[in-house]
């Protein structure tokens, strides 16, 4: 076999191994997202029991502690079942140092609950814990997203981790209005925070939008019941205009909660289709994979020894190929100096340049959405470690910058984290 | 063992083996370095060859001819020798892809060298058929730069490949002379093209000054001697600015070809240097990451049961810490809840996914100029493509888009590609 074909397949197999490792993760990151939808309801019933203290929704409460609890050892049972000894994974490094970030939360959630029910917590202390906790489990899926090279996969990845993140930013919503229903008072810092939520899972949607096949898209809009759009608008308004330390129905606790939960839950149900999809795609570019693998395999049989092969020239002569011109089609005019065997190597190696190139590409364009969260992410890291700001701060500024200049804000970002060398050191 | 600390070794395991992967990748850029060096002079030497026509130069390229296929058969062992079972090796698809591709290459080399002697091909034929030979070794260099994932050894990686692309342009400038030399006349193509080389050896320098280790960067500074350099400068003025069809002096042949090979020697030495210190990096690397390896599964011996162990909330008390928070300190006020093993994980967890953090910043960096070389090389396919240009044309008619426009190469690239998908198919 010459080497040319042997080192084809050996990238067709790495290609194939990269695929069976992205279904695994794809099966991860659903029962990941089963969890993190479990404490999500928690967090808000949590904030109810905590403000309402007449203790109408301990029971409910309690109910979801439990089913988070089973929810909880199923994803335990399969980060642990992962193969650990698959030491060359793509991205290993980074994917295996969330999941022990992640697991350290969950260990410590029974002491959390002990804690802050027997001490009382107030509902924001409440609310940043579990959403900690949530942000460390959708950091894992955000590591998944990041190790892709299929760029058709990565697509997917990109729109599943974007709708989770809408989702997370609705579910907080539902816990901070949630805490303000029940304790029946206007707060103008909540109001804040649930204005920006609001505006997060805008565009998060967006970037889903863009992203996502556009049957899955629709499904969603569709999924959004108008009746029930306008009773949940109707609250988001009374939550973020009454004056400070007005006064809010309590009644409205439950209709509050109950709305949005129908909304996350609706949420909950597009990202299972998103993670079936997701799943077939995989196991879709697996088939194809092992087809070309086969056919590869099957050339070997023909080829004549590597020593005794007819010499071709094409590599020199075929117009403008080569990895480097992506553009470039194959020219069915140059001439065939060997013989076929040979001839067919070649057009392979050229076909498989073409394709990675092409890849390649797509994928840049892809990551781009990933690249600027993580420009933004960093940069409000910056704002919070040089001014002292807590995130909700750091993000606000960056928006007023953005608004300010006219920017995008990662454009924003950018500038700042460009910024960073003549920064001060940070206080401490 | 809690589940935490099993993930943190596995991703300290993955680390090591992605730098081992790194140090054999490096191994084999020296070698391909080497058959670069030797096919580079092989390609001057076989246009003074080609342009003389007294055989002058006859003797000097068959034994230059007889040295490379021994460096040849080296690299393809180097190649045959890979771990191509490793079919999770990150990146594999794209390196084994470019490998096949530049073995097909090598593959039809003996069948170059005869047709193009027995034919006698015009220099430029002969030159681009050893352009892109080398073109297709360099690509599987520039596929291990982009494959590194620790930024100290891609800052390397991309130093070492931005001054081996140098060395190549320069290669081509003593090709192109040469021949120019040789044949006594002047060319307004090849004068044109001896400018874009000149240009093009100049911005890979810039690259190399700004990723290389600065002693290095010293070094190469130092191995340019001003006699030498000067009397090249006076070569090329004569070569660049004679008119159209007007004598070129024979004569300086010899004296062309001797200057630029000392310049490429040199260059060349410098390479070896950056070989030698990358491979050293990554043997450092390998021995710290090996360390704290042992320091984890010293602290899995102290470490109680899991299920015994007393809970640690600091997961949820330690201010502005985690993954998204690259710039936050830790808080060694924050109380420790559990025992001493406990806090211990946590606090490895932490610095683990800070670490990555900043790591993952540096990469992005990095990465950038290779991005920037990526979106420029695909902007030329697509003028190719679209315009049937050829890439010098294609060079050509970038450089003047960002010339009138006063942005730089690369956005212009971009603005480019981001109008692809309205421009109509290419012609075929």
């Amino acid at each position: 076999m010459t080497s040319g074909l042997r080192f084809l397949i050996a990238a067709k197999r790495c290609e194939i191994s990269e695929l069976q490792q992205l279904a695994r993760t794809s099966a991860l990151v659903s029962a990941v997202g089963g969890l993190i939808h479990g404490l999500q309801r928690e967090r808000g019933l949590t904030n109810l029991h905590l403000a309402s203290a007449d203790g109408h929704w301990r029971q409910a409460l309690f109910e979801q502690i439990r089913h988070n609890e089973s929810l909880q050892s199923q994803v335990v049972e399969c980060f642990d079942g992962m193969d650990m000894a698959a030491s060359r994974l793509n991205h290993g490094a980074r994917l295996f140092s969330r999941i022990a970030y992640a697991l350290q939360g969950l260990g410590a959630l029974p002491a959390l609950r002990e804690r802050l029910h027997a001490e009382q917590w107030s509902t924001e202390r409440a609310t940043a814990s579990y959403v900690r906790l949530v942000g460390g489990l959708l950091a894992v899926v955000f590591e998944a997203a990041d190790a892709a090279s299929d760029p058709g996969i990565s697509r997917r990845l990109v729109a599943l981790f974007n709708f989770m993140q809408a989702k997370e930013w609705t579910g907080q919503e539902r816990a901070t209005g949630s805490a303000l229903f029940a304790a029946g008072q206007a707060n103008a810092a909540a109001q804040q925070r649930l204005l920006r939520l609001i505006d997060s899972q805008e565009r998060c949607l967006q970037v889903f939008q863009e992203f996502a096949n556009p049957e899955l898209h629709q499904a969603w809009l569709l999924s959004q019941r108008p009746e029930q759009q306008a009773g949940l608008e109707r609250m988001r308004r009374l939550l973020c205009t009454a004056p400070e330390g007005a006064p809010l129905d309590r009644q409205l606790s439950q209709p509050w909660f109950d709305a949005n939960t129908a909304t996350i839950d609706a949420m909950k149900a597009i990202e299972d289709q998103l993670a079936v999809e997701l799943l077939e795609l995989c196991e879709a570019r697996i088939t194809a994979a092992r087809t070309e693998l086969a056919g590869y395999e099957a050339l070997t049989a023909d080829e004549p020894l590597a020593g005794a092969a007819t010499v071709d020239l094409s590599f020199f002569e075929s117009p403008a190929a080569g990895p480097r011109n992506a553009h470039a089609a194959l020219d069915p005019s140059a001439p065939a100096f060997g013989p076929q065997v040979d001839r067919s190597v070649w057009e392979l190696v050229q076909q498989q340049a073409q394709r990675l190139q092409s890849m390649g590409h797509e994928l840049d364009t892809v990551r781009a959405s990933l690249n600027e969260r993580k420009l933004v992410e960093r940069a409000k890291g910056l704002l919070m470690a040089h001014r002292r700001l807590s995130e909700e701060e750091a993000h606000k500024t960056l928006r007023q910058m953005a608004m300010n200049q006219n920017r995008r804000l990662v454009e924003v970002a950018e500038a700042l984290l460009s910024m960073a060398e003549v920064l001060p050191e940070p206080k401490h």
